[in-house]
């Protein structure tokens, strides 16, 4: 293995923020009190209602998935269900955690760009109260999406609107978050509490953290249960400064956003690029920091000898590319220039 | 809060140790596979092969409770018991996460030196084959113990033995085992698989590092299926290599024996400096990084002022001093001697 | 309400064979071991070998979804999939309760007659070994289905051969299965063991019986376990023997097979009567004791007056009419004509 | 075995008592509503409310176990714990159901009467809220308890009194709820919810009924969830009328006292003959339907030759006698006969 090369497999295939990693070195002084009753963890707290609004509840965990289960996991019973893309990660990509540790049943439709519709939420949450049927009690949406998407601040609206009306809540699973914001040009809050999310998960490890993800809840009602519910989730971090210490980093002179905003700035290019190339067909919106492409089968082979990435679906040749804070120009360019290289050499 | 205090409330009130902080450091470089597919995994896990044996399975997880959940949920269904001492982590300290992930009973006696013995043993496990009767499956001792004692690996054994003829499985909480190893003078195997443990948590956390903890089993029987149980439990860290590079570096030049003989150490002269002190008596004996001991309560509040600490059990003034990597003979005198002047000057 | 009537609504609704009743009077006298220790356990097993297979293991529950759940539970593990058509009982009628019991995730899909098919298996089955993905580990179909279908030995045959090619278990819900014999015109082992199944429940509830089901697992080898299941599982029956003793009654001079035999005329005659009626279009294939029928709704209104049936699909007004041990042909003949009047007087 | 036979293993041995037999064929005509909404169970839960009170909440379920484990599901979650005494069925006798099942930790006590005290009780709960424990939620004990022994009204209210002082639930396992009432010569709604119970399990499967057994809350406050608890618990009949017809029976004219009076007699003149024959302790004091006696091994070994009983603890040779609704005097008085010849001829 090139220790030195970079690729496009995932965005947690990259390494840490050097100015993650420098406060995490900050971090590492004298003792403190454990379990996040450290003056670090207080701090980063306190940066988080900032930008999610004062009255919201954090805690940090190591995952991103146990940042989901465990959000989820505070406001269902056994006997709900919880509302989704057949493509959110809770459903496609969490070996069934959700069903494991919550009891629940996921309830799932297709869509092709990743994004639940309201029309469609229709359809999903007419059970009735029969006691044969799991009552629906979440809806849950990705914040930027699996597929790279982002729901605009008024479809977010809507979706919680109709959830609300419903007796639902809204949780989103904001492992990219900040891609979203950025790609949507606002702030934290704006696309999340004030636009109608309960339970948030806000992602780390994906934005350049070495780990880290924060549950928020936009309210103080569950702090007297959520603290045992993520010690029974085995996410109750002994050393807590140092997933703390890596959030107030993050939020510190809008390094969340200056990272999601390059990697968001790599798919753009990487996207315009491919697009250009005849035998290339993107499949997704460029909306945040990754490309869905068709690319031809022996022109994935030549890639493959420089750079790591992910097939998508194989049947149809379709690849995801994602970009990272450390992801180069050169990078981008240098895939797609062997692409077209390739593809203009032999088409077929 | 005074940033530069070091006290004695616990091990994981410690920072990272500076070496392995370098490593995370060094190994925060270019892109690598993610979910432990990376050359920083396989580095360690060989690493830990040499120490534990070439047949042992190795697998990552990020914090204490899980590593010894997961460990054994493996190795159990529902309706098995987990045979253990009533002051075990997995029955006092995991807010019933055993119970809650496994299903399982906990059947439990109180030891006062917290150690599992075979007479012991033999009243815990008189369970019959009848439907009524959660079967015990799994004898859980941790090394050193909750109470600061260590096994001796003859004891280790005798339990082993006990277990293996009864059909049981032996499981290792070693979220300390580095100060065991260094108290028994011997190498991680012979205290562990060569003295009949079939499963064990190694632990980084409470020994320098900033977190990590690892899995071992003896064998790789559990291949198959430990990675999907390591997911469910929300333990499957994405960025592993970080997880992996300090297990390395503990594991290099014998670091993880320095940091534990220091810690212990230090502990050894707190102990024996608080037994000469009129008016203090230790409760259990100084075997690895813990001294306990009853320090009269007017005294505990003169400490308190410069020191943290964990008063273990209130109605009889009894506390728990942990030492760690960084604890200073310095830390252990001005501790010592504090009390000493509080106590010859009033005594009651 | 009217006791004395008799409706359409359910297999369920009906009461207890008069047959099953003397038998359970039978059965009561004197003290036997609780728990199934009994005489009449052991008589009930020897009967149900006869019919199933010298090898096979047997236990009796209360009820059909704990029959499903039971068996499925001791195949899987937490991690695994359970692969099932859409309108599978388990999936659509069990409060998720294979989800909160088992852990596991249902994967489905449409298929308008409920039967699964060996295509379908395919595109469902083909989760790889990654970590993020559940593994699938049985295969359940339901025999008659719920939309009172019935397949044939050689479809059965053909969807065990695949699972067990891919290492998959056939789970069978056989809540029905004697109607889907009497169907067949075969015995139950050829259409269960000898045909592939693996795990079977077999229904007694819905045919005629108070309450019962029996867990049959092809051999013996989750003896050692299952006992456990069950009593976790809630349905360890304390006075056993009245559940053994009428499986003993259903399985003496074929009254299981007369019963369903009856319930299936029944259906069949309903099904011929309504067919001919305009207006009525029957959904589903009549094979068991199931009528699927599109009645219009003002029709609906006139025979709820006399009876009680189940609105299966509202938005197309499609009806289930299930027959029993004890409706009788001028029950359907009834049915049938106020259908006709209706729609022959106002068509709509 | 002589089906002929009665014995004193347990009051689960016997049969049904003939006017319950009576009550199921007279509810076994035409079709009913299933799953609870026939006029059966309407009736049923109007006489358990007029026994009880009229604001609680009633709900038919199969088994014991079951009862329980879902009443105490409703009000727990993961963490919470549940205080009993060892001895209590919940933590002796139902293979880590609870556990399992509601995922909580039992914490429990020895109690040589099986009789729960205020005293331990301060001693059991005094958790605090760390997130590393097990928060306690509910309080379960036996009436009459699993020794025989009864609680007192004024006992009960002690332990409700001091339990919702501290924010805990009462659970009362009423498996034998009749004997108890029987012994204080009292109501069951004195002894239940007028003395601060807040969930009950009443059983009927002990008291001569065919199988069934009620939760009943104190209030309606869980409506809206125990439906689907019940149905995830494996516990919702669809011919419900059969569960709730033999309560109806059961509450007809007093049949419940007039069977438990009968047990409890039984019991009572075993004890008193046992008592006075040499050799032979009696261990509790009898105060329902059981009788717990040391008795030499030598004559036990004959008693055996004609009834059945349970050898409660081996070590010393005691055993539990249990008298059903069907134990006659003729037993009592034979097998305390054949005890006194055989010690009266063979003293040791």
């Amino acid at each position: 293995m090139t220790i030195s090369s970079r690729g496009f497999a995932s965005d947690n295939c990259s390494g840490v923020h050097p100015k993650i990693m420098k406060e995490l070195e900050a971090a590492n002084s004298a003792h403190v009190p454990s379990y996040g009753e450290d003056p670090f963890t207080a701090e980063a707290v306190a940066k988080i209602r900032e930008h999610f609004g004062d009255g919201c509840d954090v805690y940090f965990v190591w995952g991103g998935t146990a940042a989901n289960i465990l959000g989820l996991r505070t406001v269902t019973r056994s006997y709900n269900a919880v509302i989704c893309p057949e493509s959110a990660h809770i459903n496609s990509s969490e070996c069934c955690a959700p069903e494991t540790n919550i009891g629940c049943k996921l309830i799932s439709a297709p869509v092709a760009d990743g994004k639940m519709t309201v029309e469609l939420l229709g359809a999903l949450t007419d059970a009735d109260t029969d006691a044969h049927h799991a009552q629906p009690k979440v809806v849950s949406i990705s914040q930027a999406t699996e597929k790279g998407t982002v729901y605009s601040i008024d479809e977010i609206k809507a979706l919680s609107g109709f959830a609300h009306e419903k007796g639902l809540l809204l949780h989103m699973d904001g492992a990219r978050l900040s891609n979203a914001a950025v790609s949507l040009g606002c702030g934290f809050r704006e696309m999340t509490f004030d636009a109608g999310v309960d339970i948030l998960s806000f992602g780390g490890t994906k934005n350049g953290l070495m780990f880290g993800e924060a549950v928020i809840f936009r309210d103080r009602s569950h702090e007297h249960e959520f603290k045992y519910i993520r010690m029974q989730g085995l996410q109750l971090y002994s050393k807590m400064r140092f997933a703390a210490a890596q959030f107030s980093a993050m939020l510190d002179e809008g390094l969340a956003f200056d990272i999601a905003r390059h990697s968001n700035m790599m798919a753009s290019v990487l996207g315009r690029l491919l697009s250009e190339i005849p035998g290339i067909t993107l499949t997704q919106k460029v909306e945040s920091n990754a490309v869905f492409a068709i690319i031809p089968e022996h022109c994935l082979e030549r890639l493959r000898e420089r750079f790591d990435f992910f097939v998508f679906d194989e049947k149809r040749s379709e690849v995801r590319l994602m970009c990272s804070f450390d992801t180069t120009e050169e990078d981008v360019r240098d895939f797609a220039g062997i692409a077209r290289a390739v593809l203009e050499s032999s088409p077929q």
